[in-house]
């Protein structure tokens, strides 16, 4: 698991690189499907300090500890019940970055309002319904986890097409084929937040992007029919 | 007194490395409560060039200079006010940060809008009622400091779940445990003052979060049931 | 073509250091008119491993690649467009800075409300009509092109007076003498972008600027009586 | 003039380091009144390349060159407008600073609205009038200078007292007692642009702060009763 534990011990360094959180508020992890395990973030320690040994080995099946002598990061439970779920992604970045967090508190999707947007999310960053209070009080971590799927599922969206959602009142998590692609989403999620709060601003009724533009963008970088890169 | 002094002097100049102030806007202190002396900042001098030496070192009881050949901030008199009245607290901070300055001059609380704001905050971070002219021409800065606690208690809001305070028409305070703390609850401050604002604009009538949800990150960081952390 | 291919390089590279790119997001060329060449970035290369070796040489006329291992960016069709029609440009950068691309999303022209604006800018920065569906799907890059030059052709705009635009949903392309001078002109673009959102919102019915301030501004550092610099 | 010389260098350079300026966007002087030479900014220069020698010396009577081969600035004969009618002011700083110039193009005042604002500007900041097209026709700049004085005389502010104004769609120009204390009034007036855009957000009917706040806390710091600072 070595080579896992220095790919999210990486991917939670560029948390901070990239400004996506404050003090140790952010988790990255990848998960071994073949061996059932997933590597995380030890619970609330400072980036700075982090070595690649003090990532946490979890079972993906019941969540216990395999490797490490630190406690793994306290939203562990979301993150396996994601990988459980979303059969195809790799990595998985929980943050509260600010701008995407502001649309998680004001309780709306981020729409898709321009070409940014679409060439990574193929349509609306869901924002999750309220939790009830028996989600809140009794396993509230895999309940978390529980009402992103739901939220998936209920819209029909595919998390392999649109790879992040805003927990309501709370914040974003993103994810993608590994730990570098889940936060490399995250960066751009922050990004569209950002300037999807200002176009609203500019033209409070915005319509969604035409699909046409959506789908060109989203295509032309994702399938088999991308020419973007080399 | 020098390891306090250090402490404090480490806490003012984490200010600028997080962007909490401008020029000499800011100013920490913690006190010794067995000796009964609070170390606190100079007034108006330059965080590149102050040494641990500078910390001037007043009596808790009258504000007197003990120790020190500079003059303690301006604002020594609300430190020892909200010192002798908040009997747990161990430093305090003060500064102008941007987003949280605003809040206060736009006279209003800070919601629970999120979970970043409920993992430090155990409700909203009130902004004080103004000063009347009397309190601002006599012993101003000890009147701030009465403003505050007449805030805490009138509101029945309890300091060591609410480290932090927006003095109307001025900028907040906050404090903690020790003089570290203090700043690390003015860094959350100022990061939920800045998100709040946009969420705001995103969903004006946006609703405080649900109670359940503020008692469950609250409670699972602080307190005797907290599982957050090593 | 060793020179064009460096300077094309640094203009590529000043793009992260006016922190005008997110990742991979922006394109600077530059054009040889003698030679019919265009020299332009590689699609999806990181800036910070590019050198002037990777930069791709293409044809004017029918945009082939004459020199270069890689991919030309998939802008590459836009950029010729414009090289095509505006005679006197030399070199062109896109990119999805976070403010210009904030007006693109919200389908409207800069209008010209100071005078930052009015030094670089001779009248409002368009913004482009919404493409059809078939734009979108055949040639896409080309007719993204097309639709630049048929606003400013429309609308009767100098594109040597104003030297940049925002593409609907989408983001901006600007353009000057050399690559140097495009991202120049690019730079003051986020800059009167990010202005004008926040002067429209203190002053929601803002009028444009006086004529006369615009041609005093504009004229004091173009033209024959220019009297701004060296 | 070679300490002065140094001086306005010394000034010029802390533009970009308090994020004042985008390229040469901004200019600082410092006036000897004994010698009836102001020391200015070379016009369209790269601050990262200036030196000393670069700055250049010119008559406060008529403006002439005396020292320095470079044109100076071309706002030169604004800064001259203000030295000749406020008699005790030794620096000027123009810049485009975002927020500052923001407040600029929408037209309006900077109300006090808090104490960050008390602690410097003794009221609210003024905006002109707009300019009339003879006014920008013949002499723009010196004319520029007397829009500002009259903009004083006629609201009877008091240049000392507030030091600082907003040229109507254009951007601020800051003064002090030398040129090191007119950039530090630029910074402070650019950090209270920020927060008032956003407290006027929060509370559009937002009141100017009470006279006795105002009083205390500029007051506190200027004026022969001042306690703040060593």
């Amino acid at each position: 698991m070595s080579q896992l534990k220095q790919q999210v011990l990486e991917a939670n360094l560029d948390l901070p690189r990239h400004n996506l959180v404050t003090f140790t508020w952010g988790n990255v992890s990848a998960v071994d499907r073949e061996r059932g395990l997933v590597v995380i973030k030890p619970s609330g320690v400072e980036y700075e300090h982090m070595v690649a040994e003090d990532m946490v080995v979890v079972s993906l099946a019941n969540g216990q500890t395999v490797e490490g002598n630190k406690k793994p990061s306290s939203d562990t439970a979301t993150h396996l019940a994601l990988y459980r779920e979303f059969a195809e992604i790799g990595g998985i970045v929980h943050t509260h970055s600010r701008h995407a967090t502001i649309w998680a508190q004001a309780g709306l999707d981020i729409p898709a309002w321009g070409t940014t947007h679409a060439d990574y999310f193929y349509g609306a960053i869901p924002c999750t319904r309220l939790m009830t209070e028996d989600e809140i009080a009794h396993d509230y971590e895999l309940e978390t986890g529980k009402v992103i799927i739901d939220t998936f599922h209920r819209r029909g969206i595919d998390p392999n097409a649109i790879p992040a959602v805003l927990v309501n009142s709370h914040g974003p998590f993103a994810w993608g084929k590994d730990a570098h692609s889940a936060v490399h989403n995250a960066v751009v999620l922050e990004e569209i937040a950002y300037m999807g709060i200002f176009s609203r601003q500019l033209t409070p009724g915005i319509n969604s992007m035409q699909p046409a533009l959506l789908d060109k963008h989203y295509l032309r970088k994702h399938g088999k029919h991308a020419y973007y890169g080399q």
